[in-house]
């Protein structure tokens, strides 16, 4: 069965393919769903490794521990049960944060990092009335959440993607409500998991893709990640928002299939 | 975990939400994933179930045993497992082919029924070249049918569905060799399977949708259908292929959610 345990914490993966590995973290409230586009078509030439993070989709949900640390130890997990050694990451928010990480806690099993619209101590840039609204109404406030963080061509053309943001958000069975605030309140969780400081011992290859209309992880979240990675690159994407390999997976694919050559060269 | 076994062989299933339930059924060399923009969305208001059928995704993919019979009395054990006494049937080609099937053995089971490009007695409208260009080149024989099976609209706006479907289809974990040619060669399987003088033994609401692009399934195939099915409604989609759930989510979610409220009238 495609699980790891760890600590009382079954975490869930897929494996598809062979040759060197992908492996793919998604955002927050969300699932390894969100990759559907990657998955397949990177698998006829690589490993891709997807994997639901815990407290979301078919992965244990606990009540507790959802420091970014944890979360990224459960992925050096999934790593050591598929014995990969080194692996290209790739993370979408708080898949990201899990990325980067892992670069400081197990920087010998990293071949290459994509970070896709995350960021750093985002907690602080939050409005103190954002926590509030969120106890008063979670629903309400994490629509409004999705407004903001979804391209307006997206809206236009994919209205699916808005509603399957809000949906994943919503259905208890993939997220529920206990995992938001307890990632909310831990002291290194999602909102204030804060290593500013400790950005520049990052050595890996990187690329930071940001999409420019994200309201949720806004560009310069993400130039902030750029500026501080030693040698990172940063793509501000148009017509994008919080969701690139979602929102045009197309163009997404193709960034992240060139960026797979240059780390294998 | 979320699997049930039967005859030896183990369906996987995935379900989410509670209320009125919908099981979706994909189309041959896919997986549950197709489903993705329905599952969440529906979700919010009914029990969704997803179903990776023997031979595909999460599923066992035996030797031999791919009649549609065999796959639909899988469908009935999930059934049986969740305890769900009638629901309402989504089928995408094969998976349409199931859900019929699952109408002649199981009609109390069923509530109503969506069929999505499917049709029966297919291999009759086949040239018989058509199996020997799948023995020597499946790939390309495979690439090609599927650039047949898409609408122009979804390649030009989604090309990632394309390529999606190709690699589905050559990604083994997913899909191996053996169930192409075993499924294929069964006297009651994909292509053989045929139900037409039993058509009218169908007697549950049912809504047929065609893609109006569609080469796999043509109009014609379906339109037969729902011609035969007793009260059976058929739409044809303007700019869809093979895959209306993924080339025009959106769309085809708001006449899912017509359907399913006509259902419970």
């Amino acid at each position: 069965m495609p699980y790891v345990k760890r600590g009382g914490v079954n975490t869930y993966y897929e494996t598809y393919g062979k040759g060197s590995p992908i492996v793919f973290l998604h955002p927050f409230s969300t699932n390894g769903y969100i990759w559907y586009f990657q998955t397949f078509a990177f698998a006829r030439t690589n490993q891709c490794v997807v994997i639901d993070e815990r407290g979301h989709g078919r992965s244990d949900k606990p009540q507790q521990g959802y420091a970014i640390k944890e979360m990224a130890a459960d992925v050096v997990a999934v790593l050591d049960e598929l014995k990969i050694n080194k692996t290209i990451l790739v993370g979408n928010s708080i898949g990201g944060m899990i990325l980067m990480q892992l670069n400081l806690d197990a920087p010998d099993r990293v071949a290459g990092n994509v970070i896709v619209s995350s960021g750093t101590n985002l907690g602080a840039g939050m409005p103190p009335e954002a926590m509030a609204a969120f106890q008063k109404d979670l629903a309400g406030a994490f629509g409004g959440l999705i407004e903001g963080a979804v391209s307006a061509k997206t809206k236009r053309e994919r209205p699916e993607i808005v509603e399957l943001m809000k949906a994943q958000f919503l259905v208890e069975e993939n997220f529920p409500r206990h995992v938001f605030f307890a990632a909310a309140a831990d002291p290194s969780g999602v909102f204030n998991w804060n290593i500013s400081d400790r950005l520049k011992e990052i050595h890996k290859p990187t690329l930071v893709l940001a999409g420019e209309e994200d309201q949720a992880t806004p560009v310069v979240a993400n130039k902030f990640l750029a500026d501080n990675i030693p040698g990172a690159q940063l793509r501000v994407v148009k017509d994008v928002g919080h969701f690139y390999e979602l929102e045009q997976p197309d163009g997404f694919n193709r960034e992240l299939q060139q960026f797979v050559k240059q780390v294998a060269a």
